[in-house]
């Protein structure tokens, strides 16, 4: 049999490519925790939406949510698709919310084509940033960074901020935000690139490399007066070394603890925690899906900053689907510069 | 030379007898530690009162204080004398505020007498309750139990309340405060005589004897919703435990670490504090002097709940203020049953 251009295009669009879970991993995720699998693009049914991805979303979260455990969400399933925030359009609705052609950010997962009954969906007004953006600080990154800095540790101006992981896609946002609101900022990265951006680029007033300084004593040099506000990515070592040093009426945002994830031998408690009843300090953690009903404030409040260039985002985009495993990874490592996403097709002009 | 009666008696009681800082302690406090020491009784200047100590109160927080290391209070000086709680009456006064005979709670120090600016006195009305009950309910645990709980944890009705330490001075008040916002509460004690009190006499739902029971099991078969509130005065493996089934909401109120005190590895971290970003849950310190202005206000809600017979008191008298560094290890080891207090004299009917 014979296939004209036409026909052999047809059968390649028929076809979903999505990566499965298919072992827990312990440490750091392997190719073999994942199977790459193919299935036939499915058919909405009465209520639902067919999302055509081309951004995923690649967090630290994720590992997270591949642990059979307790947790503010459902562990995925051995043999379900990988769970992953997506940026898509939507190519055929059954739904009254929902007309081909929308751009939506929702939980695709990481595949092609996603069904949706519409609940995990925002629309999203594409003209406004960069595609990829909307992954970033106009996403779950953004509401991350706003509603935990915000929200939870309520900044006052000429308070002393830090933020570890600043470099990534939430300390990023966050180190700004609190320069917004008349903080002193310092971050902490794991490059002197890294350490750069932050201080040339986005404004931080001091930024740490803790792969080289001694974080305990460039912490004291540049917080002299200590830490007001504390918005922890890592856990580990850094909370430690921070809780040593914060002042009275302390707040801590604990949004993550990436240095943690892949702790084979259990994660690191942090042994100064008696600083918080010392500085009558808090530590407090959240979940930024709870914030969902106050995302369109956020978004466009961030997306003004954006325009008025008091923000700066970044992403670091890397194409193909079939890279998932190792462009995963680069969370861990460290690799990735900017906010993580994964390209899975190129966006119609 | 021969003295009479008289003049013996004369010359004991212009000495103040006086137990000092003589070292810092490594681990549990030894008597080596101390120093015993006499000197004469002072004469008040302007502006101060002299007070003779009748009772001294022992708390957890004064191992800490004898560590010289930056906390919310400045350590003890070696030499000094020991600080401590205490009920006195004011014997000499130059000093508007007072008048000979006034019974004043305060930081008097572990000694016969003190002399007081006045910033650290509370004048008490010693006929509304036992003598030692103002260094108990009445004083510095009652108050500490009563912000705590109210003030940093906010307790609702129905909600599951977790007290460790919970036959102590603040345990104890802590718990019956919850009964009486109509909460759950459990307790955790360390030996089967406390925890039939908790249940029997305070009115506790449920107690837990942390030396003989598997923790995990027993706090899930009492808080088989989860748990609310956990009001901390132990820390390590039991803060630990809890983290482990605390609920969404959740407020832990950090008040001590007793379990950690005497530690000379360094404290134990809280490794499941991860459960705090998972449950949308705060930890919080506090430290009851800041509470200060409000202690007549929560004095005088705590005198009507012990007269309406509504919260038991107890303490455990120990006499002597020789025995002072033996009693004071009573807490670290548990052999005190009720709020530890040291009588230094009888007071006068």
């Amino acid at each position: 049999m014979i296939f004209g251009r036409e026909v052999t295009q047809d059968m390649t669009e028929s076809v979903n490519h999505q990566w499965k879970l298919s072992a827990r991993p312990e440490g750091m995720p392997k190719h073999s925790d994942f199977e790459y699998a193919e299935s036939p693009i499915p058919e909405p049914a009465d209520g639902q939406v067919l999302v055509k991805i081309y951004y995923i979303s690649l967090d630290p979260a994720m590992r997270g949510w591949m642990n059979d455990q307790r947790s503010y969400i459902e562990p995925i399933k051995l043999g379900d698709v990988m769970r992953a925030g997506t940026l898509g359009q939507v190519v055929s609705s059954k739904s009254d919310g929902y007309s081909e052609g929308d751009w939506v950010v929702g939980i695709g997962g990481v595949q092609e084509y996603a069904l949706s009954d519409g609940k995990d969906l925002r629309k999203v007004d594409i003209s406004l940033a960069r595609h990829a953006t909307f992954l970033g600080a106009l996403g779950m990154p953004g509401m991350t960074a706003y509603f935990g800095l915000l929200d939870i540790c309520n900044p006052q101006e000429g308070e002393t901020v830090v933020v570890s992981g600043a470099a990534g896609a939430v300390g990023a946002v966050v180190g700004q935000i609190a320069k917004i609101k008349g903080c002193r900022v310092i971050g902490t990265a794991g490059s002197p690139k890294k350490c750069n951006y932050l201080v040339e680029q986005l404004g931080f007033d001091a930024a740490i490399n803790y792969k080289e300084e001694d974080l305990y004593h460039s912490l004291r040099k540049h917080c002299p007066k200590g830490i007001d506000i504390y918005f922890d990515n890592v856990g580990g070592e850094t909370l430690d070394t921070v809780l040593a040093q914060i002042r009275r009426g302390a707040r801590i945002s604990i949004c993550g603890a990436i240095s943690q994830y892949n702790n084979t031998e259990g994660v690191n408690g942090p042994k100064n925690y008696l600083s918080l009843l010392i500085n009558r300090a808090r530590m407090e953690g959240f979940i930024v899906f709870d914030y969902a009903p106050r995302y369109g404030e956020a978004a466009k409040e961030i997306a003004g900053w954006i325009t008025a260039g008091k923000l700066f985002t970044r992403e670091h985009v890397v194409e193909g689907l079939e890279t998932f495993p190792d462009t995963l990874n680069m969370l861990f490592t460290g690799e990735n510069f900017g906010k993580l996403i994964l390209k899975v097709a190129e966006p119609p002009k």
